[in-house]
């Protein structure tokens, strides 16, 4: 019988004990699990990084798999811990949106309200259930506890809708960067299925403005871009994303999260 | 038969392969162990960091795990390397005080002197011991071996005491930020045990001072501060916390690790 | 039967879903595998510090452990994948020279060009091979799938040689820092094998400059060090160090990866 894999998406950080802790909260509940990191440097409190995050990693996690999603700004107020289920796997975290990505992608949603107290670890603190609650339960999850034994299942979940770019003029659509990556890829919030006459084989040209670069250029990988010469491109993850080729393309935009997208396409 | 846990507690970084070298070295020793890391980012040589982290993560993981607990600056003298037994847990390390917080909290301590270099990893280099020796050590005793095989008892070992906050006048008491983590919160050095008319329910007010900020409230969770207000509450880990609400106290109050912190109580 | 380890070596960063999205790949090939970070902040593209970082860590680990090695700024290119075989390890990764020390320190080596796409996870990116082929490649590897099923054996791979000390007159040798570590020690280039008489018991004096630093003491552990000197040293890597006692050797000299490091020896 496989070991059940618990992954773990938080803005705790890795230079604190917080992590480690959670993960003993697991393993002091079920031995015989795997940990995973999917990445415990969200920027703090930042729900939608961690929307990303997530929702970018778990598909490829075998069934049954367990994530533990907690950026969790309202610990502590009455924001609801929630268990979700979508096909074969599990989500535990906090009801402030973080998993809405989630729910994006998924036709079937379970959404659990965590309310069985004695699933948590005791004494349950009021500035971290990312340990208190969240470890706990996925710990009792990867033993076999049946989701429903956490609590009733709700339909007033917090979701948000992923930004969408604008369409500001006939040709002229406004996005924005939703991420930094450690390479300097900036990457927005513009999709394919957003613009699809910029991604036709034979698309018009188009211009793009972000920071102070002017971007006509859509590469199909990064080695395609010259040097110093700052492109767009489809990246791993479905966007658009500005990119260089070996080079930092926020540095070379001057440009970073939060950073407006303009795409002009020929009128 | 479950699988033997080996966390580690470092200073060694997350950017070189320092930590993966040790854990090779025990999973070298036996395949049969899961790895975990507390944290490695430890400040360098900060002992004290290495002994909070610690002390905060250990008692969650299940009985029999062994915890590797390298702040070694003085690797390579005379300092000896050791093996710590609490009741079921496991800890190797070097005999600097790194587990000087772990054995307040344990009523019965046994520590072993280890100098059965048989157990270690060959030829043992004179400046990564957590290489060599601890990750080794941590190997072996995964497999079964007996604590005691290690080397003798001794009782000699180095710790020191928690700095305690200070009273300066009769209402007037004067603590330290120990550390701050990655959400900016200071963590100090006082404890409700320390000052327990603070913590009362209901408490006279008090006036606190850290940086260029004035607390006087004393919060149960982080939500329940105003914006910008910087203010106190136990945190997670038993010490005071200054903290705010979605945004960083350190930068709010222009106080790091290090800084004072006077509590006034009313006469 | 034990569990098959796959250790990872990138430049993804911890801060993104990267490296998650490449450990669920592997788990939904096997669960029953376990993952083992060595680094995953190898600086972007930078292909020499994950040869570095590759080399020192995966002879600690047990035969059949698989390693994923990918700083691969030529995704998307002809640069070929690769699985590489040397005695009881696998190496998956780009075909740039990153294992380039592996080869160094191997004497049979066997190198497959990845070809069979039916291992890969479809559909492929152009810009996230780690995901998509590497980490699956290492999926299947761990399930016991041959080396030769992957793909055919070549000869021309691409190897770097790793770069050595130039003698620059009959009693002057010129090195460089080829890393500085989170300690601020100062890796060099320099082997006790480059320059013998420098490192023999009964060694002349020597005066070595990097940056604004003079060190004439060959010390053979860190706590050697008197408080602010700048000394050298053969670190566990087996390449001299310029290092400090409970300091930054990189701060105190003024120093970083690149720097020039001029040694002379007496005439």
């Amino acid at each position: 019988m496989s070991q059940r894999i618990v992954t773990f998406t938080t803005d705790f950080g890795i230079a604190e004990h917080y992590v480690g802790a959670m993960k003993g909260v697991v393993y002091g509940i079920n031995q015989l699990v795997q940990t995973v990191d999917i990445t415990n440097a969200v920027p703090s409190f930042d729900i939608l990084e961690g929307a990303i995050a997530i929702s970018q990693a778990y598909s490829y996690f075998p069934s049954g798999t367990i994530h533990v999603v907690v950026v969790d700004p309202g610990v502590g107020s009455a924001r609801r811990p929630i268990l979700v289920v979508v096909g074969q796997h599990y989500f535990v975290g906090p009801d402030n949106g973080v998993l809405s990505l989630v729910y994006e992608r998924e036709e079937r949603v379970a959404v659990y309200h965590i309310t069985a107290e004695h699933y948590f670890h005791q004494p349950v603190s009021s500035t971290f259930h990312g340990r208190d609650i969240f470890a706990a339960v996925a710990g009792y999850l990867s033993k076999g506890v049946e989701p429903a034994k956490f609590g009733d299942t709700i339909a007033d979940y917090v979701r948000f809708l992923f930004p969408k770019p604008k369409q500001m003029a006939p040709n002229v659509w406004k996005g924005v960067v939703v991420k930094q990556d450690k390479f300097g890829n900036l990457i927005t919030n513009i999709t394919p299925a957003d613009l699809p006459q910029m991604f036709e084989p034979a698309s018009s040209p188009f211009r793009l403005t972000v920071g102070k670069a002017e971007v006509t250029q859509l590469r199909s990988s990064y080695v395609q871009g010259a040097q110093g010469e700052v492109f767009a491109l489809v990246g791993s993850a479905g966007f658009l994303e500005i990119s260089a080729n070996r080079a930092s393309a926020s540095r070379l935009a001057g440009a970073d999260k939060g950073a407006e997208v303009m795409v002009t396409l020929p009128g």
